[in-house]
């Protein structure tokens, strides 16, 4: 039933339907979670290897005289680099090694701009303000970072390409105090949308009136294929390179998602002039990170091949979740034309677009029945959804049965959101 | 021969002698490095073991539905607290673990109050200024966190108890824009001094003018015993905890030179409060630090015990090293009058001081006979000794042979140095 052109009658019966069905499902007593991005424990298992692949006191002296075990090789070892540096497009040389969380190198490579600038220009915490770009909607640390460090944030719409670029284009040109944007730029957060090659080409040519302008590219998701099918991004730091405005790109990515969620390793990869700048400011907080993890996984991958291999195996165990995600959406609220959303190729979520004015009341009934969601807002900047509308489903971490039985509930509470809305005042 | 007061003839006998004997070293063409304190290949050996010890998938799943291979747990797991808790004399609700780098806790700490501030004081970053007290001579990195982020740093000379307390006390009593002290109370680098007991509870005393004034108590050598009459030092959050000034108090240590120099686990003893106030700012940085290095250590190690059984092995490695350096210091060093030292029980280091006026040149001397010890200045903020006197000496990470040749290399450029000095003007 389209509820916006059923009648009063018609949606009150709905209504009435679904109410029924919702006290059932909260007799039930379920508790369960889809509200964070979170691999379960069978993908985790995938890497048993990992843990004792590196476990004699001889396989830690590499060439060159480096000991894994002790101090030194800021930057990383070249063993992982070799690996992942052709994933992110880039050169050894422009390849930064981190610890286990990307999102640290990317508070890190903020507050650096805070603290001591970029380009030589005034350091950020000693302008009057200072902005940041945020296609919405977006990845909630990524914003909580701005928030915490008083950077204004600036909602830019995405499209199906990507942010809205003759917005982008307009904003960094007008305005010197917009410093960075926030970019996933493939399988975003939450959309699970790629930027076309058009809005990388337009990314890499960008001409901010902010000499030092970043554009912060957590490719989280680099690899991250559901299907056969799966999207391609263009290489932004090598178009960047073209146009001689690769400085502008940080590009990121971890095995958050690819190893251990929890215990990876994380990459920065930019041009030769920022790792240089980047490194003599990361060699002031430590003499290295964890490099013995980076043997180790460069020891169970040995090869950037093996890396894409490795995806697959997490790809069949998400994308039967995923598929329940977006049959049950189809099967369930289609025909309501309440609510939009799009099929990703890969990465973490489903994003989920009820009518406007609902998200929050269905997320507070789905938490009364036992479903959790990330929480409403938290896909926007304050954790302000403007229409109250989105809602982002992460389907990993939760076995099918619970995914089917959880994505009905949401269905449930969306269509008595909505149903909702549309009689109130009638 | 008591140098100073030798005669002009015999000194100058002396140092011909001296500089035949400097030639036929370098005819040697050594490569030897004294300057960092790494740990050798054979105390890296001690922890194979560390390696493997989390070898299969079901390890990883503690109690409490906790997965140590994804996301969460953001302070740490209390299987590595309860291990380590003690050694810091802290509750485990009083321990943050972080990652491979106390150092990069101790920068994190350091630039928080430059950008958020503490006790919801003024961000330093804010103020016209901001300094630090610096007991010299202390750790070069600690110096250069100060220095990158533009904390003006005050000299306070070290005592053989400890830091000047009287000037310490009365500097921060005075000056509101003092916000902070780097202190290694144990076996402090270089010097090798323990804070005496009642240095330590003029600390847990201490009345700074500045609210949010900070002690960074870098612990790194809190269980870095040589021999068997160690040095104990006071429980500086225990007493702090005494005295209600407990939220002063910033512990840090790490198991860089227990288990591995580059992958170890570091830790932060704080007051419950300071841990949800820090707690509340690295969670907008990562969501976690690496578990599955925790768990690993937790499971090596087993108890709070067995770490310090482990330490003696260690010790066995170390001791030698250290009375070569002694010894040779004693045999060669000692009648000329020109030089002073502290035997440590303890640490990585032998603190030199040579006659003020040839630190640098007997530096240069060392370097160009192959031998490489730390940058005369290091052990000072701005890298700038005011006496040009102090050399760190750092005898971990060379062999008991290579040690004596370089020992005795030192020996021969500081009487080169000091026979040059005495007799130039005469």
């Amino acid at each position: 039933m389209e509820y916006k052109t059923a009648s009063y009658e018609k949606l009150a019966g709905e209504l009435e339907a679904l109410r029924s069905e919702y006290e059932k499902i909260k007799a039930e007593k379920l508790s369960l979670n889809m509200s964070r991005g979170r691999p379960c424990t069978e993908q985790l298992d995938l890497t048993e290897g990992l843990l004792s692949v590196l476990y004699k006191n001889d396989m830690c002296n590499l060439s060159g005289n480096t000991d894994v075990r002790n101090y030194g090789v800021l930057s990383g070892i070249e063993d992982i680099k070799n690996i992942f540096a052709p994933i992110l497009g880039a050169e050894n040389g422009e390849v930064f090694v981190g610890g286990n969380s990307s999102l640290n190198l990317m508070y890190d490579l903020v507050a650096d701009g805070m603290l001591y600038g970029y380009e030589g220009c005034t350091p950020w915490a000693k302008l009057p303000e200072v902005k940041f770009l945020c296609p919405v909607p977006g990845y909630d640390r990524h914003f909580a970072i701005c928030e915490k460090l008083g950077i204004r944030m600036i909602n830019v719409p995405m499209t199906k390409t990507g942010p809205d670029m003759d917005a982008v284009e307009k904003l960094v040109a007008e305005d010197e105090l917009i410093k960075g944007i926030w970019c996933v730029p493939k399988y975003s957060n939450p959309q699970g949308i790629t930027y076309s090659d058009e809005t990388v080409a337009r990314f890499a040519d960008l001409s901010p009136a902010a000499k030092d302008f970043r554009i912060f590219w957590d490719n989280a998701y680099v690899i991250h294929d559901l299907d056969d099918t799966p999207d391609t991004l263009a290489p932004l730091l090598v178009m960047a390179k073209k146009t001689g405005k690769q400085n502008m790109v940080f590009e990121f990515t971890s095995t958050s998602k690819i190893t251990y969620a929890g215990a990876g390793v994380s990459f920065l990869a930019a041009s030769a002039d920022n790792i240089k700048t980047v490194s003599s400011r990361i060699g002031i907080r430590t003499i290295g990170y964890d490099k013995v993890n980076q043997l180790r996984h460069a020891l169970f991958f040995k090869t950037t091949e093996n890396v894409y291999e490795h995806m697959k195996l997490h790809a069949a165990i998400l994308r039967p979740k995923f598929d329940i995600v977006i049959n049950t959406l189809e099967g369930e609220l289609e025909s309501t034309g309440t609510a939009s959303w799009h099929r990703p190729h890969g990465g973490y979520f489903v994003s989920l677009d009820l009518m406007p004015g609902t998200a929050k009341r269905a997320w507070q009934l789905a938490k009364e029945a036992g479903v959790v969601l990330t929480t409403v807002g938290a896909t926007y900047p304050y954790k302000l959804d403007p229409l109250d509308s989105n809602i982002r489903i992460a389907p990993s971490n939760t076995t099918c049965e619970e995914l089917e039985k959880a994505m009905h509930v949401l269905c449930v509470c969306a269509k008595i959101a909505a149903a909702e809305k549309l009689t109130e005042n009638k």
